[in-house]
């Protein structure tokens, strides 16, 4: 998968990519990263990519042109299966959708910035617009990390088995069983003397049903789905 | 405001906490970030972290003891206000609970990792369990830099007023209305003859209208709260 990223703040994708899991995606060959200068696709000399907005609001918004030539670049080189801008109004991330975008080959993701985009960015460029919850952020640039970390690690092969996907909270709506590690008894906390007793059809009963009761006390909508 | 960081990662940490808003909140003095490598806090030659499940199940979770070892330290120094973990279960981050957490003097926020953590870690040392939303990611170290984006700039004077977060969406339960800036017609693409009238009181009404209109067809569950 190649996932092509434009952005006004190049350089706060350095140590997100290089490090952790997409590091290693990138490791295997398993996906790439482009990130793209917006600074760089404007024709003026002050590589201006924001401007006042139009109607006396406060805040600037992104310019149309830059984000244009950018996409219009990448789009003479390749097909990209969606235009993704990462915005608070748009679909929220799930694991749905995350699992139908880890199938794409090639994507671009628009990080807005400033008080917004100029809008005609969003009804002619952008196809798809994802919101990674309803709380506000500084810009776009993190929520495009956050989906590429959601996606990229459910393209097989980049997970060991020992991390599979498929055990994961929400694969099948329901959250995870509480886990335990050594020791046993730290400081007078102690683990659940059934994980201890090597039972191994009482400890899957035993992890379903916790399972299952924390689901329902702390996500009870996800039972519903 | 001083935020402390727990994770295996710290080198993930470097540019989203040296660009933007977080580098600017911490260069006015508002807030304070604090990384603590987890592996800093083993006793043992290996520095190790973690360590295989009870029960049988695969993959790896986080040891207790380096994690209280680490926030024994710094409770020692300061009272803290809430000992969040980031985890897929947790309360879902919205713009209140950013709104709520913003007040707080000190934080700690523990990123999750591996498989999950020993779950005493969650029953006797977490105050609060949030998630960015409802989709699965590698580990809690991308969250805690979004948690700490949210609450960060709703801190006085991060933000300058021409960013007001008054303004944001969400703030006021209604979606944004559309921005436009220069050019007014772009290779045919053509702003809102609205905006361009300097008809302060109409264009008011017609952003209202349009807030409301997307509101209404994008995200109708914010009206009903």
């Amino acid at each position: 998968m190649r996932i092509d990223i434009l952005t006004v703040i190049p350089e706060i994708f350095e140590s997100p990519l290089g490090c952790s899991i997409l590091k290693r995606a990138q490791n295997k060959g398993l996906a790439e990263f482009h990130i793209h200068n917006l600074r760089d696709y404007t024709t003026d000399k002050h590589r201006k990519v924001d401007d006042y907005p139009f109607g006396g609001e406060a805040g600037m918004v992104m310019k149309v042109e830059p984000v244009d030539r950018c996409i219009s670049a990448l789009k003479a080189e390749r097909d990209y299966d969606d235009v993704i801008f990462t915005s608070p109004d748009g679909e929220i991330l799930s694991q749905p959708l995350a699992n139908t975008l880890s199938l794409a080959n090639n994507l671009i993701i628009l990080c807005g910035h400033y008080k917004g985009v100029d809008y005609r960015i969003r009804e002619h460029l952008v196809t798809r617009e994802i919101s990674i919850g309803d709380y506000v952020l500084t810009g776009g640039e993190m929520p495009a990390i956050i989906i590429s970390d959601a996606i990229v690690r459910l393209i097989p092969g980049v997970l060991g088995d020992e991390q599979s996907a498929l055990s994961d909270s929400f694969q099948d709506n329901i959250l995870a069983a509480p886990d335990y590690t050594r020791p046993a008894d730290y400081n007078g906390w102690k683990v659940p003397e059934i994980l201890l007793s090597g039972h191994e059809a009482k400890i899957a009963a035993w992890r379903h049903e916790q399972a299952l009761e924390r689901t329902r006390r702390l996500r009870p909508g996800l039972l519903d789905e």
